[in-house]
């Protein structure tokens, strides 16, 4: 039976990334030998670190002075890292606190330096994105998470900052046009729209590294990434091929405008039939609502296990929203096919049916 | 053409785990997803961790205090967060250096406390293992590098310590019985005898945690991922399902006296070529060869390229000796058959004839 996958990451990717990379696992590329037995600093490995290297540059617009690295420990590695290499002990940091990642990228930074919090809507649950505030200029960076997977939240602009502007990405990189000059620093677990997980993109801004006072053990400095062209140590190769071939896909299928136009297109149609639908709610404020993760309660809460089993029925995989959200979190990124949100949307509306 | 993969990490694994992770890649276990697409908390992955850990804890014969974890960063995070957890500002940790790994694991750990090493061979290019050498009863561990990948060197007898004993095992883990529980911690990045490159092995014994004074990032404390069984946040899941084939694969050929049985007949053939063949010399001393990397040079050093194609066109990839040892190295992991070896013997002897 089909599944449509909406996990929120290991997530959906397309079948064609599938297909190929089972191949390379078995023989990449006619050599003889499998993607995962070769050595990472062998030349068809090289080649394709390169290749994935300049799918990034080119799909963010990236300018010269901006690095792409390949690194491994996610996210949640780079909430301590960022601080650890770029806030002194005296110096403030600014923070958008949008959800429970931002909250933990906070919490890291806390351990080395200040950190003000311009902005929370932790009092709300996080169901919406805060607008009127101050970055201060005196702050050594300002640090927002585009994308809230947990709550179904996105930026839809993004803030211009008096000060380094750096961007957790993780849950919405390459689902959409970005101008990554104007970042300083962004990153992004790879394991939503860009590959599968082991692998994490770190873009950084060469000219903002090496002020801190601090001794940095040498693989949490990102300098000795740059340096070392993201083979300071073995990287999971198998992720960055991963994320080369989907890199590839994206290009392929016309690039984030392409894969803006269809995440728009699904979301709208999923955001239509919760508005219309009297079961549903949406969680999240409407100007700020995810393109990725759309988050909705049931309005008879006594119907949830049944709607779940409905959905799971239907091929519906992964739908179920997280803990500290409740109801219900359909994960649509770029991979996911209309097919699937009508699907989705054919449960809705039949469950409306039977127990309106 | 057959090519016979001397690499030295990542590194050749078993053919029916190529196979197997190639189709999990297209289709895990007929689930309608594939392997790389579901969440890492979904009931399919955490039994595949759940077996992984398993697998683990038989071969290595470890005790109920003594903790299986899947991380990400490799050996060269662990040479960071050793210390970071475990070594107070004013302690002495004692290290053993027997080679450019060891060096590196020092160095990070001088940036924690205070580093005594204990016995080194490095004026000898780190040609042999030292074995005389006291271990102060005062030092709050003693870290040993149980084999060494560059320069072919291989502790063949475990220390006794009187201070809690840390092994990186990363090049020669899984290859014979080990008493784990001799340990206070083993660790190893996978890409050699235990899967593919992506997740790193911790085995830490709980009772040594929590006594430092200093913070810890979160996703640097070791007690953060025993409390979350390694889903703190995304590991890399392709990564554990490879190890957990290969795992499973040793248990079915026999466990690791099996693995033992053949990995010295395949190290004995190919020194006993090196000893006997007037144009090659072995590097290390030999009662400290390593069973898993043989690291050999060539009497005329005018033939060494011409030797590195006659490899090359017998189908021998990787056996390059590291740039500072120099020579020849073949990495011959549990998965390497005896074919390989004999091809390679095979190849030693025919230029002996030609050009000897």
């Amino acid at each position: 039976m089909k599944k449509y996958n909406f996990y929120s990451g290991p997530a959906i990717l397309p079948q064609e990334v599938f297909e190929q990379a089972s191949k390379a696992v078995l023989e990449l590329d006619n050599i003889g030998m499998s993607l995962i037995e070769i050595s990472h600093r062998s030349k068809e490995f090289v080649s394709v670190l390169d290749e994935a290297k300049q799918h990034v540059k080119d799909l963010l617009q990236l300018d010269d002075d901006q690095q792409v690295l390949f690194m491994q420990g996610g996210a949640s590695l780079q909430f301590c890292i960022i601080p650890y290499n770029l806030l002194n002990e005296h110096e403030t940091a600014a923070y958008l606190e949008t959800g429970v990642w931002a909250k933990k990228a906070i919490k890291e930074a806390k351990l080395f330096g200040n950190v003000q919090v311009v902005a929370s809507s932790a009092d709300k649950n996080f169901n919406f994105i805060p607008k009127e505030y101050v970055v201060p200029g005196t702050a050594k960076y300002f640090h927002i998470t585009t994308n809230n997977t947990i709550y179904g939240s996105q930026l839809q602009e993004m803030p211009v900052s008096p000060v380094p502007l750096i961007a957790d990405m993780s849950s919405d990189i390459f689902s959409r046009p970005v101008t990554g000059s104007k970042f300083d620093m962004i990153y992004a677990g790879a394991q939503k729209n860009m590959g599968t997980a082991g692998v994490t993109l770190v873009v950084v801004r060469e000219s903002l590294l090496g002020k801190v006072k601090r001794q940095i053990p040498t693989i949490l400095d990102y300098r000795t990434h740059i340096k070392e062209g993201s083979l300071f140590n073995t990287p999971c190769t198998f992720a960055i091929y991963v994320s080369m071939l989907t890199l590839r896909w994206i290009k392929k299928m016309g690039g984030l405008e392409a894969m803006q136009k269809m995440n728009e297109e699904k979301a709208m149609k999923l955001y239509n039939e919760i508005d219309s639908n009297p079961l549903f709610t949406g969680v999240i404020a409407k100007e700020d609502r995810s393109r990725m993760n759309v988050t909705f309660t049931i309005n008879k809460p006594e119907f949830e296990d049944a709607f779940a089993n409905a959905a799971k029925d239907a091929g519906c995989v992964g739908i179920k929203g997280h803990r500290s959200v409740g109801g219900f979190r359909a994960s649509i990124y770029n991979a996911m096919p209309m097919e699937g949100i009508d699907v989705l949307v054919g449960v809705m509306r039949e469950f409306a049916v039977k127990n309106g």
